[in-house]
């Protein structure tokens, strides 16, 4: 059988579907492809909080409650600063913050982010290959009832609290796929790639709007699913639905499908979402998608590559490839 | 009674005599002139070693033991960094990190270094004026058996080991004296300036070497009293004496005084140097130098000042000023 799954995925949720494929699978045999979409320079750093939680997570240094950053955290930093009059509205863990500082300055140096990525990973005892999207700067950007917002002012400093109008990606059209994204789409050893339950238009719509992304997964012969980020009409966290619903859209896991059309094979819907009618050629798979133990991450990851593996695959080709 | 009072300082002996001195003059008469020849780049932060000892110590923030840093500090970014293989060989403690960080960021964003300093200092409740002693960078660098080293490479990465023989201040000639010090040695309401305890070679002269410092000591009407670094021909913290033989000199308080000749009005030795003969011109005094307590760090303040008041004005000018 073929051995290799590529997930794409942004942060939280996307890192839980992660871990559970990287605990069921061999331990080298996961490529996971991060929104950078979310990176930004804060204080002088560079950071890429998708990456961090994906690393973390898989490195089993996540802080379990929070989602984000670093378990036995320290805050000296934070009220330190807070004293010195800087800004406070994005929380910076003391342990979290060699993460940024490292990469920072081995980026100065001129590594890129891939190189610094595969190093801290390894480093930190991951054996998933983590690939950021693209090694160039790609920046999402809101439009909002509030104006055009970096992303992590409006995620972080205003609480997605603003109406979304409108969403692009800077930088995007130029940008090219970082070094082994686009081999592993292709590597024949490829047995099925996932689209992790993110943020459709955040997450994953970033890394689609990497050029030759959707080619790539346009001519992968392996079988693509989708995770349903939305139980219910509802997301387990962040701000899916209510971005759908200001976009124009039916807060619902048949929407999401929707959006991927002609993208991918089989979709996995949660149990209440039993009856989402997808659109014609999808395969819909029905299985409780709440990962709230670490048993429910392993037991969705064994369902999706079982479920991968009986999806036809339905989605046109570019022509070009395989 | 005239009421100001100028020390130029270093780091960890220069910053107790300072907190004497602050401690027994009226909050807002002291301004300390810092060395910033020892300031760096390290993991692309803009650390300045002694003004942050200067002001920690004014803010009652230092930590009492190590002499550098914050009292009550935590070290998960350094446990962190070195996991990702970050460089271990300087400390930087969690709340401390906040200083470089946002000193980084705003000198980054065009702010003077000696802007920030008052502006940190204040926040932290500090009410002497902290003057680094130029703006522009100067940087200590030490010809050694091991080659030429940057100062934190020879003083914390190789624990003054090598032996020295050749000290430059790159870039001094160049710099001009941050905003307010010219001003505060021309201060008719000068009172006294201090030559701290800290080291002649790398703590002081970087200060002397700035253009117009050395004429502007030349020509203020106040006493100029400097205080030993040497205690029975060792230094209480520091490669003073070791650095003194290495560079032909008699590591004592005498040779201390002389390379001051010219500079100083009066020079404070301690009891147990009492007998140290001084240039001609240079009045001695005799005090218990070692500040161990709060206590005596005041006490020492009390005295330089007191003896400044009987100290007649033996150094010659330059004709030009006051």
């Amino acid at each position: 059988m073929k051995s290799r799954v590529v997930i794409l995925s942004g942060g939280i949720g996307g890192a839980k579907l992660a871990l559970g494929l990287y605990r069921t699978l061999p331990a080298d045999a996961l490529t996971v492809v991060v929104n950078t979409g979310d990176d930004f320079r804060h204080l002088g750093l560079a950071i890429s909080p998708d990456i961090d939680t994906l690393v973390y997570t898989l490195a089993d240094l996540a802080d379990p409650q929070r989602g984000w950053g670093r378990r036995d955290e320290t805050w000296s930093f934070m009220a330190a600063l807070s004293t010195l009059g800087g800004p406070q509205w994005f929380q910076l863990g003391d342990g979290d913050l060699a993460m940024h500082v490292e990469r920072t300055r081995r980026l100065a140096d001129g590594e890129t982010l891939s190189a610094v990525t595969a190093d801290i990973a390894r480093r930190l005892g991951v054996r998933a290959t983590v690939l950021p999207m693209s090694d160039a700067p790609v920046r999402t950007r809101l439009r909002t009832d509030a104006g055009w917002l970096d992303f992590q002012d409006y995620f972080v400093g205003r609480r997605c609290e603003p109406a979304v109008s409108e969403i692009r990606f800077d930088g995007a059209a130029d940008a090219t796929a970082a070094p082994g994204v686009l081999a592993a789409l292709a590597d024949p050893d490829l047995r099925a790639v996932v689209i992790a339950p993110s943020n459709p238009y955040v997450s994953i719509d970033p890394i689609l709007a990497v050029p030759g992304l959707r080619d790539a997964l346009a001519d992968t012969a392996a079988p693509i699913v989708a995770v349903s980020p939305l139980i219910g009409g509802a997301a387990v966290k962040g701000p899916t639905a209510k971005m759908m619903r200001e976009l124009g859209a039916t807060a619902s896991a048949a929407e999401v499908a929707r959006r991927y059309a002609g993208l991918i094979d089989g979709f996995v819907v949660d149990t209440v979402d039993a009856d989402a009618e997808l659109p014609g050629g999808i395969r819909r798979i029905v299985a409780p998608t709440l990962m709230t133990s670490l048993e429910d991450r392993e037991r969705l990851g064994r369902t999706v590559l079982a479920s991968a593996q009986t999806c036809p695959r339905t989605r046109p080709a570019t022509g070009r490839g395989t």
